[in-house]
């Protein structure tokens, strides 16, 4: 579908438009002006995007976000990736939603959960055991 | 409070600490195994990090991503950040949690709004004239 709109076989309301980078309108906003960031070639979740396409991607999900605070008003953006799951489709993009104190979406991270004593120590080793040789903390 | 993290003044499961980039668990987490990842040096947001951090900070999430994948059995994972608005703490922080289908946060970007006809195009240009030069798609 991402694929359709960068050969432009399906219609959007295009933001940005490089040779790396596309971005548009997503057409169910959470709030209006919520544009969608991908990079031209498929690559299916942000664990996949190459070393190369980093910067050009987030630095188009900058810019727009600040378009948004400019152009529209916003006073902060949420900037988000599904991975898997709750992903509609298998192919990256990042959401850059314009927020407003008080439109409602605070509660999404609330509530939280609370770990055991003891329990965040596990959880941290399991995680740093599985970071394939990357620079990890020390124990 | 991310500092005195990276000064080791305030206690934190780290689970990666290079020149960079920190990562530690959210003690008040969405689900178990929900990490923060933040640049070293203060940033306020995401639209401050220097174009020479984008590629650590992003590469440092994915790594993460991907070891709590590996080492939590995470069926996928949400990346995120909150700028200005929702954002608790004033230094960049990627939220990284754990998701497995069915835990309950689907909910989040759901219900949509709509754009009534023809409004889409206007807050596309809104955006497309506030990209500060940016290589933006033609109209």
């Amino acid at each position: 579908m991402i694929c359709s709109i960068v050969q432009r076989t399906l219609p959007a309301a295009e933001v940005l438009r490089t040779n790396e980078v596309i971005a548009f309108l997503d057409h169910r906003p959470v709030f209006k002006g919520h544009v969608l960031v991908a990079p031209i070639v498929h690559v299916d979740t942000l664990l996949d995007l190459p070393p190369e396409l980093i910067q050009p991607v987030v630095t188009a999900a900058q810019k727009v976000a600040a378009a948004i605070v400019a152009g529209l008003g916003a006073q902060g953006t949420f900037v988000a990736v599904n991975n898997v799951v709750s992903q509609s489709i298998p192919h990256l993009h990042v959401h850059v939603v314009p927020r407003t104190r008080g439109d409602g979406l605070r509660g999404f991270f609330w509530p939280r959960t609370k770990y055991a004593d003891g329990e965040m120590t596990g959880y941290a080793q399991l995680i740093k055991e599985n970071l394939d040789g990357f620079n990890a903390a020390p124990d």
